[in-house]
């Protein structure tokens, strides 16, 4: 499959590299094509592994990963063009994070909203399914890295997407089991004000190796 | 030890009679002595149990659980009155959801601030520890009823006003390998803000018996 990837950190790089490895065909997308950071991914992620500007990637994926910083998220995706996500699936990994605050950063949009509806809104036409964004990337695409019934939960609008992404989660080691699809993108408040807890437990623990199990009653 | 336990909600029934049913003298205070809910839950409870206004029921306890609804706690707490939680071990187990707008609930306090703040704040001499509000009352003082390696999390200023909550937690079955101490009082943002997350879950698993466990990389 063909999939853009818009953002160039770490979570871009670390789920780019990982479905390049997993035989897809990866474009890269930045503010501007020759981004430092994707021109050098793209030359360590084998054949398949592009970059360019976020329009381009968004035109080269038939499915795309938003992993932009939460804050400049919406910006990302109206430069990769309504057109260019139209009627696709968007996984939304990012979380609205803001640090101009200091430590710990607070949320830039929370409680009432979440930066997966605005972006569900801002697109209608795209299938948002918020994914992945409760962990640190190497365990997004490698879960066995942590031991134990850790779950990763979907949100979104669209069932079939929901099941192309949880079919895309189980390519990166993720059985169905421990795919938690929660709803609605409304969803996204829950997942996205989960981060305080996530910070703090990753400051607790000194490491980002670790996610959440659901242990209930029989 | 005796214990005052503010508010007549399922939270602090459920807590007072587990309390009483360790051999604790539970005092369950409200807004006025003579609460319908309280007069049958101090029925019910056993000779050790009583109640009366949050004054009497703080006066009264040498530690105090605040399980009034959150929108209400900073009212109930000022009732109470400083004089009868100064130096005071003081449990908070409220959530501030504002259900004004319908469901799911908001937070009426959130991402830069939390209840938990607002209370140690506001009752500087009283000794707050964050906890036990990540989940259901059933499971707060009976974890077994959930199997596996789930977790309560605490958090608070004084170390051992933290101790005392744990050996206290421990009385009600919590193992103390799988209580978390996430620091400072600020943590609490983490564990309300969870909140909208555990909502979600309760709607999808269809039950309040279940809780989180954190899995980690060895």
């Amino acid at each position: 499959m063909r999939v853009g990837v818009l953002g160039t950190g770490m979570v871009g790089r670390t789920i780019g590299s990982r479905l390049a490895e997993l035989g897809h065909e990866v474009r890269m997308g930045s503010r501007r094509a020759g981004n430092e950071a994707a021109v050098e991914w793209a030359a360590s992620a084998g054949e398949a592994a592009s970059e360019g500007s976020f329009e381009d990637a968004a035109g080269f994926g038939e499915l795309i990963f938003n992993c932009t910083a939460g804050g400049a998220s919406l910006e990302a995706l109206a430069m990769a063009g309504e057109v260019n996500l139209h009627g696709k699936v968007l996984i939304d990994v990012a979380n609205p994070l803001d640090f101009s605050g200091g430590m710990p950063p607070t949320l830039s949009i929370s409680n009432d909203d979440s930066l997966g509806e605005r972006i569900q809104a801002a697109f209608p036409e795209s299938l948002v399914v918020k994914a992945l964004n409760t962990m640190n990337c190497s365990v997004m695409v490698e879960p066995g890295r942590v031991p134990g019934e850790h779950v990763a939960f979907v949100c979104g609008e669209n069932t079939g997407a929901k099941e192309r992404v949880a079919s895309l989660l189980g390519e990166f080691g993720w059985p169905a089991a421990r795919i938690v699809d929660l709803g609605g993108i409304a969803a996204s408040r829950g997942t996205e004000m989960y981060l305080p807890l996530w910070l703090a437990l990753y400051g607790k623990l000194g490491t980002g190796d670790f996610n959440v199990a659901i242990e209930r009653a029989d």
